[in-house]
């Protein structure tokens, strides 16, 4: 049989809520369809800065290094806010997509039918919104040196950030974004500002360049990042794929996100390079909502985020298409019935807890 | 007679035509109000490249470095999409806002009542919207070295921005957004990334000292950027003034500016620190859109962004606020009366040309 080595990262606010959730449908499907999952379970975040004054353990790293995929809650908290910048509990995270080399965040933004009136922009613009936010996650100014703060002297400091690029990061992440583009709508938009940044320029060239030797077949646009944040809330269904670097995806994913009225629902998976001889590439999946520490340990959060973050995780590394699709589709059953947790009740619907 | 210097750099696209319409009032008022405005005009962007070969001439810097204030129209367009990056139109801008040292740029994004329903936001979201954004314009990312292309053999580029901000960069900025605050609700929030930049750290550190010492009585939020892009969408009226950096403040004062629905007549003011002796600061006026290629020439642009600037110049270089208010109202007036250039067109009302 198939073992599946899974490797849950609960961590912080309503993460762990969220994640008990998950437990309960790994179970099912090993009971039921002997899918074969075996689980280990770490702490990342505050909750592993308090246990051993790190964002992260080495063990606990190893242990996601070894592992088939890695279900990740959310990590912070206003508990947290204190601790010296190297064991924040955002470090946990950003180490994970480096030393994995998770190099590609797919961020789906797609609008749930059901709750399309809950978006702030009309229902029209969102009705059936479907996008897929494909963000560079191992590069940029997030990792690039030097990243200091220096005193000047006379009460001055100077603060440093480097965003850096090379042609292969960018080279694979267009790929992956064409890819993904040929089992859609067959359309990507790249965002930058080569208008103001030399990394821009880069990304252009080398995007469109990949474009037309590999993949003339797939719709290309070019935007700048400014315009494209206008032109997702003026009409948002007009993008398929976008493809853009670590900081713009983050910005613009959240803008996205928040688009579709539906932000408690959205997963994420972020993936690395197949390994040349297995073909197996690490993972880590990750909802896009925070850890909410205002409602966590009450029950009341909204898991489908996280039980949709492990739908991706059927999907891309498994392949258990048919099994991912029914959950997704479990999911739709679900919102469509009316049963909603507090965060997207509406008229007319039944409010439920966390585990119901 | 007070005598006051503007210089006109209407630019490329719509830039000139919207110019004219601001010609007109300054004729008015030049006669009718005795306001001593005296205009001299220049080229910036594509045009000036097409004359001189660069995005604006040594001779009108030296003019702009000597007016009272600078109106800007647009630059840019498909022409010259393929000129060398140090003299793309955007230089042309990019070196006035450093040479003139206008560090603080104002983006007013407020929603003209008569035409909330443009949005593609639920009008109870933006109905009374007026948020300030205030962007530090000559720091960050735009202007840090090493800002490089570097060949690394093998196919391989690599590209490199910098992010560098100084104390005393985040200080001035933070004073005017404060400054602002108080003339307005008395709430400033403040959005940068310090989870994930050292830029982003010391920007919190800053603007927080500078609270604390000179600026107690106004209200002050921390938010991180990406938090602030959603929170715009979801619910925009919670803000005030909005201070943030660069590169943060070009992507979230477009998203403001698109909720509102008013895009197209959205202006900018962009202030250097005021001269120790004369206490006048220098001043760059512009409408927040651009050169919109596509209508150049047809006469159909909406002038209004322009005429807002216009007015912003009034306000904020020559202290005449009884005229600045005036021109804002006449503003509010024709839109409430329907009378609407083609992009604004709504059922009911009267289509105009750019000159009516
Ligand atoms: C928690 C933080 C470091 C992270 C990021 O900035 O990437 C988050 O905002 C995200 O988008 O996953
Ligand atoms: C034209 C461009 C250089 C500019 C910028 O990025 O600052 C524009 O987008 C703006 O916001 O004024």
């Amino acid at each position: 049989m198939t073992v599946r080595k899974l490797f849950l990262l609960p961590g912080d606010g309503i993460g762990p809520e969220a994640m008990a959730e998950v437990r309960k449908i790994i179970a099912y499907m090993n009971s039921e369809v002997k899918a074969g999952f075996e689980t280990d379970e770490g702490l990342v975040g505050g909750c592993a800065y308090d246990a051993h004054g790190v964002a992260i353990s080495e063990d606990d790293m190893a242990k996601a290094m070894a592992a088939d995929a890695v279900l990740f809650g959310a990590v912070g908290g206003p508990k947290w806010d204190a601790v010296p910048y190297d064991v924040r509990p955002e470090a946990g995270l950003l180490r994970l997509r480096k030393d994995l080399e998770l190099f590609a965040n797919l961020r789906p933004a797609i609008c749930y039918p059901a709750l399309a009136s809950a978006s702030s922009l009309k229902p029209e613009l969102v009705e059936g919104l479907d996008i897929l936010i494909v963000r560079e996650l191992t590069g940029g100014v997030y990792f690039g040196e030097p990243k200091t703060i220096t005193d000047l002297g006379n009460g001055q400091k100077r603060a440093i950030d480097t965003q850096v690029y090379d042609t292969y990061e960018i080279e694979r992440i267009a790929s992956v974004a064409f890819e993904l583009a040929r089992t859609r709508k067959n359309a990507v938009c790249s965002m930058e500002k080569r208008n103001v940044m030399k990394s821009g320029v880069l990304w252009n060239q080398v995007v469109t360049e990949v474009h037309k030797t590999k993949y003339p077949d797939v719709r290309l646009e070019h935007m700048l990042a400014d315009a494209g944040g206008m032109q997702l809330v003026r009409n948002p269904k007009q993008f398929d794929v976008i493809v853009t670097d670590n900081l713009f995806g983050d910005m613009l994913s959240d803008v996205a996100a928040m688009l579709t009225g539906s932000l408690g629902m959205l997963p994420s998976a972020s993936l690395g390079a197949p390994d040349a001889k297995t073909g197996k590439r690490k993972a880590l999946y990750e909802p896009v909502h925070g850890s909410a520490p205002d409602i966590a340990g009450k029950g009341i959060a909204n898991p489908i985020a996280m039980i949709a973050s492990f739908a991706m995780c059927l999907r891309y590394s498994f392949n258990m298409i048919k099994e991912a699709d029914t959950l997704e589709k479990a999911i739709a059953n679900v919102l469509e019935k009316g049963i909603r947790t507090g965060d997207i009740m509406a008229e007319g619907c039944r409010q439920v807890g966390t585990s119901e």
